[in-house]
């Protein structure tokens, strides 16, 4: 799929039937967790894949943003420690997440190409998802997104008029 | 240009030859803007696109890490304010870096997909921007992005062993 269709046709994935997803389109996420870009190509993040049935229940029960029964879910967690050796205080408080965030939208626009429905989560309890994962302690999950086939036509986005969104050369002309 | 494509060979340009960008380009970058999710669909960035030439020669006074004479810059920019009105203290504090992460990688992969070269910033004087482009207090730039036709190859990407990025399962599993 061309990227300015995935851009435009891209929304969230709420439900999911329980086909599994194939090797290749995990190794397309792989592909765009590794080449998503970072603040002085620092590569501070890590992510954690989880396909298997019983893990991917595990967390449901700590996430409730978490909707229906996705075939993966890849958890994008950052590490203030790495980060701020790697850049500095702006890297610890701002940086990781842009970096994060980068990674999230390389992921979505990834999985929808492939035809992948995909959700965003951040509605979970961290201590519990650590836990389950086995993260060290200075490594934070930040973001979770749902990976699988969607069984539903998702909801159309609503947006803001594009004058609030965007200016040009100076903030409120347009 | 498809997705997979556009996310493996996506790298940060920092010369660029005179050319200005076609309408429809920019018109792409507006679309990547406007379709790029946040959290609760939120929409609390706000995007400055600059093409004059004035403009840009100001803000690259202000703005070390900007090589080389982009044909635009989009100014990412976050609103704490609204960012806790809509989410609390953990958009606030969070999820508006990650918000702007994804509407960043949205504007890099399109940029690219055209044909455009791109990279974005982070070493900027904060206060001498929002004052070039007029920015009220809440509105805060995070990120610029340059965007300009490349005048030479980018430099390849080095990336970290992937055992150390990407887990499955459990941390340090692969």
């Amino acid at each position: 799929m061309e990227v300015i269709e995935a851009v435009k046709t891209r929304r969230s994935t709420r439900s999911f039937d329980p086909r599994v997803l194939p090797t290749e389109i995990m190794k397309d996420i792989e592909n765009a967790i590794l080449n998503s870009p970072s603040g002085s190509n620092a590569q501070e993040s890590h992510f954690v894949i989880v396909q298997d049935e019983r893990q991917i229940k595990n967390m449901k029960r700590f996430a409730p943003g978490l909707s229906g029964n996705p075939a993966a879910i890849v958890v994008l967690c950052s590490n203030a420690n790495e980060s701020f050796i790697r850049g500095g205080k702006d890297s610890e408080e701002v940086l990781r997440f842009v970096n994060l965030g980068i990674a999230a939208a390389y992921i979505l626009l990834t999985a929808h190409s492939d035809g992948v429905g995909n959700c965003p989560v951040r509605s979970f309890h961290k201590e519990s998802i650590k836990r389950i994962l086995d993260l060290p302690p200075e490594i934070e999950p930040e973001l979770l997104i749902s990976l699988g086939y969607a069984d539903r036509p998702p909801r159309p986005k609503t947006s803001k008029h594009v004058q609030e969104v965007i200016s040009f050369e100076h903030y409120g002309k347009y």
